[in-house]
């Protein structure tokens, strides 16, 4: 890619590979024996842990758009998905991968400007150097639209995976951080429209950053999981109606969120903290009793209602506000192509 | 997808997460914990096991056509990439996971003929059956053009796997099987163009098969693993004379190749076994003296050459014919876009 083809395409190997290196070798006693350029990568695990694997697909136009997103937050939105994925299990981050497609144009350096995809490593490994995750290995192609697709594996002790079945009726319902706040940020985005063209202006960057810049909440899963405190978990990448629904047909129990509890984001509506998707914070359940502390790793942690017995007539989400009780139904996240 | 937007989408994860569930049933010994539904998979490698992990993207218009290639071919193609990627580091697959971006009509009925997604699964999960690899997860999108990333996740005892570094001089040169088949079948293929539509005439099945299901050569590179027996390996993917200038690089030495012994595939030519790509046999070295057996698995075991030492004036790697010696430049497989 790049210049001309095969060519262009083994200088950004090389160059991404040279990145790559550079970032793990700050942390390469995390389990990544063999890195880019083999035909796999190698990585280990401790005895007594199990693997954890997730793929997340992002495409341009559905999960992002060029004119909108700078290449940066391309970069740490796709891997933060993984991440979050990892988060929800209670894993540790072992390695990365990326397969990445790109129009030629996007591999090119613009007048005095980084290329598009320089940008997007250099958002991508940011977030990878936080996280202490290396970057293992990947594809790279050349495609007539730009593609991303992360694959994160991670490592648990076996047996201590936070699922999503596992709730039962009586379990607390719990938020890390904030809701509506991806959300609220992206209908700001929409509203610049394509005008900045990628570039963030600086009033707004508190307003947008929970949109472009997601932190996942691994040290949050990692408490979780190594306490043996959330009887289930997962991610709200959908939204917490959407989210919350695919959790109780898991685990066979039905929910009670009480809207005036919902840690609703700075800025954010009510219906951006019921539906909007992306927030990538962690959705727990934990035995009634149990201790949940109101801060893991620094981030706040709220209930925000209970699981109850599921049964006929009765709604999977029941929203309970103030003016009274509504079946919450799964309003979530569609995508904004 | 297909019908309208999430609730077709989530129709398909569910017939996906049916059909590689059965699919899964008859293996589930091998080390997939938990499949599609939750977060991340969870997979186990046994003591003493290392994890091998590669990812292949392949894109419409570039790795294959939508007007040329059966769909079941399109995800027997897309696997068996990933699946002859363990096999090169001698790997054991323990699951593999997909990321799916399709255009909306390619998951719709087509008349009375079945979708485009369904035959795709139908080439994908046959495959995944020889192979014993359960699908343990991945992404579904909507998205403009066609792209399928294959993640495969292997086992290997921790350092037998095979590196594409440790070739010495004085080894010898090996290959599994024939070469040039895959070219061969994909000039024939690209000679119909799309007047079939996808439809493969039953008198040119014979010649089309290397290019439209390559058999990943699995059982030899656990073979040749076990038996601790290749200094080095990996896969022929882009062609002889590309892949093997990247061995020579990555172990430091330089190679020759004798003409007269390719196993040239019957119908090739010896351009296409030299410079042709996607024949995904496997290509190794063995110490001068190692008793390397004719046929591995039923499969054919060629010695083409040896390795020797790299040094100034010498081509990396040189093909020794009747007429002379000549350096073979890497030039292997350009994808057909």
């Amino acid at each position: 890619m790049g210049e001309s083809g095969k060519r262009g395409e083994l200088r950004l190997v090389e160059e991404i590979r040279r990145r790559a290196g550079r970032s793990a070798a700050g942390f390469a006693g995390g389990g990544l024996r063999l890195g880019i350029g083999d035909d796999c990568a190698l990585l280990e695990v401790r005895a007594g842990e199990e693997m954890a694997v997730t793929t997340d697909l992002s495409i341009a136009g559905r999960h992002f758009r060029l004119d909108w997103h700078p290449a940066e937050a391309v970069g740490h939105r796709a891997l933060a998905r993984g991440l979050s994925d990892l988060a929800a299990m209670g894993a540790r981050p072992v390695g990365a991968f990326l397969s990445l497609g790109l129009p030629e144009e996007l591999t090119r350096a613009r007048g005095k400007g980084a290329a598009w995809v320089t940008r997007f490593f250099d958002g991508l490994l940011a977030l990878a150097e936080t996280a202490k995750v290396p970057l293992a290995g990947g594809d790279l192609a050349e495609s007539p639209i730009a593609v991303a697709d992360i694959v994160l594996v991670g490592a648990v002790r076996r047996g201590r995976a936070l699922l999503r079945r596992g709730a039962g009726a009586g379990d607390g319902l719990y938020v890390t951080g904030a809701l509506g706040g991806a959300a609220a940020g992206l209908a700001c985005l929409a509203g610049l429209g394509g005008r900045r063209a990628g570039q963030v202006p600086k009033r707004l960057e508190a307003v947008l950053r929970p949109h472009l810049y997601p932190q996942p909440r691994i040290a949050q899963g990692l408490w979780l999981a190594g306490h043996g405190l959330g009887t289930a978990a997962m991610d709200l990448s959908d939204g917490l109606s959407t989210d919350l629904a695919h959790l109780c047909e898991e685990s066979g129990v039905a929910a009670e969120v009480e809207a005036r509890a919902l840690p609703i984001a700075a800025g954010a509506t009510l219906d951006q903290a019921l539906n909007g998707g992306e927030d990538y914070e962690l959705l727990f359940t934990a035995a009634e009793g149990a201790k949940v502390p109101r801060r893991i790793g620094g981030v706040k942690v709220t209930r925000i209602g209970r699981m109850v017995k599921a049964g006929r007539g009765r709604a999977q989400v029941t929203l309970v506000a103030e003016k009274g009780r509504e079946a919450l139904a799964a309003g979530g996240w569609e995508h904004f192509a």
